[in-house]
């Protein structure tokens, strides 16, 4: 269990390093903060009580948004028949590396050891995504102009096989909200697409505290089967992009393959045009990456499955007797509050232990304000606090004043995450890179810092962006603000009306 | 779509009777009331939003009654490997005939069609129930009596392949929630045991409004590898017993097998004792069966997702221009109210159809309460009000009367449903049936109508249980509330201590 003193030379609690190894500093992080861990399955994690507990008041919030903005939730199948799958077939080719396939439906004994038995006549795989089983729906569900738009999203566990994984950020299987809609004109289904990618900027930026530029993918980075992706990109403390979340045009690329028509108001037959849009446990990711520091996470207070964590000081049963139920009381006026249109979410840690470690522990965890109880403090009327942004920066406060402020400090720490967020992106977003040259040494700089992002013109063609691709530099997006005048593309210096965002990424 | 009138002659919006055809009754409910469909893959379902929104708001009370108790919510994987399966015989046997097993993690194309490819050096299976992985958890997080009480959930898909499916009560992949907790002894685990299947009767009793029978499972009847299984077993409209929920006392079975030890206050090392518990989408079945009649469903106030329905009556514009804001004015007070503890979800449904058409179809959907607002009613000031447990029961209010009192009628309707269903229940639970012979020819009566529940003395042998199988009979548990005195077996005629719940089964 590492320690920090209060002297000079200042320890962290995370072993490594962001600027020395960031790799592993990520990892160590999950580990310390007590999110995650690897289970006996290949690329499949543990989610734990922390690391869920963030998803659950994710998810929370943007299903509550899904709902406002007229979606309802469903459940579709986990497993996809092969014949279905194969029906879009830039979809299928997409995720072919990928799938899951379940060939069998029971086990047999054989010489004392377990095999499949009961072949299936015909594998499933397991859902990647659910265009294919949500199109079948579809075309069942819509017959006529009134029965659009179909609007629904479902929560659901989705698995794409994955070589090299990473906790959170590529697993085999992961969490994630998909959201499918289908339209009766290309309008309307645009209009929705871009819809969601704002909902998505704002769970985003407003409520995750992670500053992201909205954009258009290019060709090459669209979602398999899509007519266009739209996506939000965050900067991580190395600089590299994280593709936080996508919300896809679908044209009729997906109506045409699973026959969903409609009778249109003119009496004619018309596909619906779809579109789909999702946001995973990556999310959670991206979390650690934008907000950790040297002694753990961070974790926004809207999201923090503890906001505000009560460490009870006593060294004798005294004076354990008279802290104890203070805590207590304490909690119970915290929970009575609100903040970011919730409940208090405070506790008491009374666990058994040493009293520095404790508190290390929701420092590492990143609970955004940490609260300590002794005799003293009761016999002033007053509690020892510490913001998690400000770990050394200790002070003492009137109890009733604290609590008649909660909602106004927790936002303060919200708003601090962001704005610290937004200058470190804002500083390491180049503009003065003029050519491939230039581009190349930006990239090549550091190991572990990876420079940041590249803002400049492109001139959108397949060939300079397949040329990136061995330099581990891709395209994040066409961001949504534009500049008014042409310029020259900095991979080919060829005439450009658009400019994209170059990075290397997760 | 099924008509009714209000003429002598009664006809239902189901076309089949319970009476006449139980099971197709049940499934055309399912259909007329929109909650679920079959999906291209065999055994698996798509639950469509009035089905998925019961289920949420199931989810949410039960999740904060399982969070109240001190569980943490946390996310396993889907897939458990061949060999840590094998660990726990009892229970790997109980559950080999029916696990889908991952074989291939890709797809190749070969003469343009589809195979798997990849082959895994060792199969997955799908977890059926995830006491597995969980306990390979945890064996790493349990060192010392510190660590103890584990008590953790997860909310969960789980496949169990089935050969005969039929949608929410046996389906090849379901949603639940499992929770799994570890002690450091015997009595401690007992108490959790026993305590959530409390929780368990207290979500349907008083959440759902289906009336249960608490009790313990017979030794053949036992979650395979626990050492007891409690269950609540309720009774369905056409007499047969649906087992709602079961809470397993695991003792050290599972932490022998995944090597789960402690070091004990005495400083020597224990095996911890273990508990595991679920509830279903079968629960919704359940909802369905207990409490849908011949004209739809019935959802209970509680989980209904819509409680009010706003129905506007306009025959032309002018009225239509008039009625479709006082709609949504209406929705916005009564949204504004609370029930049960949550606010209140009312909507207005404002689609282009027939009136009689979209007031049956709220009817079928079982929306508790159902109001229609016409230019008449808004003269008046008043509101048309039907409730679902009285359809024919139409009556007009002052409109601010209504909404002052929805809690108390939405209450009201809660409290109609659990007493009819528990009135049902008391009539058909027979206790004077006294041997094998009886116990035949009741449960022969009829081929729906399968007669309800007979209570009587059982040996707790288990030759008599067997012999009961081929009759199509099981014993559901032995209740809580025994007799003091000793008495006469019903199947073999020798003396016995305890009575059990024989009945026919879904």
């Amino acid at each position: 269990m590492s320690q920090k003193s209060q002297g000079k030379q200042k320890k962290t609690a995370i072993r490594f390093l962001r600027e020395a190894n960031f790799p592993k500093w990520y990892q160590e992080v999950i580990t310390e903060a007590d999110m995650a861990e690897n289970s006996g399955v290949r690329g499949c994690m543990v989610i734990k009580p922390w690391g869920y507990g963030i998803w659950e008041n994710l998810k929370a919030r943007l299903d509550q948004r899904i709902k406002e903005t007229g979606h309802e939730n469903c459940y579709f199948p986990l497993f996809i028949p092969l014949e279905l799958i194969e029906k879009e077939a830039a979809h299928v080719e997409g995720f072919a590396k990928e799938m899951a396939v379940v060939t069998h439906h029971r086990l047999v004994s054989k010489d004392g050891k377990l095999e499949p038995a009961g072949e299936l006549e015909s594998p499933l795989v397991i859902r990647p995504t659910s265009e294919t089983m949500i199109g079948e729906s579809f075309a069942k569900w819509i017959q006529s102009y009134r029965d659009l738009p179909v609007m629904i999203n479902q929560w659901a566990n989705v698995v794409r096989w994955e070589m090299r994984p990473r906790m959170f950020l590529r697993t085999s299987e992961f969490l994630w909200q998909e959201g499918h809609t289908a339209h009766a004109t290309e309008d309307e289904a645009r209009v929705e697409t871009a819809a969601m990618l704002e909902e998505y900027r704002a769970l985003a930026e407003d409520w995750l505290a992670i500053p992201v530029i909205p954009g258009e993918k290019s060709a090459a980075e669209r979602f398999p089967g899509a007519v266009e992706t739209h996506t939000i990109e965050a900067m991580m403390q190395d600089g590299k992009a994280l593709q936080a979340g996508t919300s896809h045009y679908l044209g009729q690329n997906f109506s045409k393959a699973a026959d969903i028509k409609f009778q249109n108001k003119d009496g004619g037959e018309s596909f619906v045009e779809t579109t789909s849009w999702g946001v995973s446990t990556r999310m959670i990711g991206a979390i650690i990456m934008t907000h950790g520091d040297d002694d753990g996470l961070r974790v926004p207070p809207t999201v923090a499955p503890r906001q505000v964590v009560i460490l009870p000081i006593a060294r004798d049963d005294e004076a354990t007797a008279r802290v104890l139920p203070a805590a207590d009381e304490l909690v119970k006026k915290l929970n009575a509050c609100q903040a970011f249109g919730n409940p208090i979410r405070a506790i008491a840690d009374k666990r058994d232990m040493n009293a520095g470690e404790k508190r290390w522990s929701w420092i590492k965890k990143g609970a955004p304000l940490i609260v300590e109880l002794g005799p003293r403090d009761l016999d002033q009327g007053t509690v020892m606090v510490t913001e998690r942004t400000d770990i050394y920066g200790k002070s003492s406060h009137n109890t009733d004043e604290f609590v008649a402020q909660i909602a106004q400090q927790l936002q303060g720490i919200q708003d601090r995450l962001f704005n610290e967020a937004k200058a470190y992106q804002d500083e390491r977003l180049r503009t003065d890179i003029v050519d491939l040259d230039g581009l190349k040494k930006f990239f090549k700089k550091d190991k572990y810092a990876n420079g940041g992002f590249v803002r400049g013109y492109w001139d959108e063609s397949e060939d300079s962006e397949a040329a990136l691709k061995p330099l581990g530099i891709s395209i994040r997006c066409l961001p949504y603000d534009q500049p008014t005048e042409p310029g020259t593309c900095i991979l080919t210096g060829n005439p450009a009306t658009k400019q994209a965002i170059f990075a290397k990424a997760y």
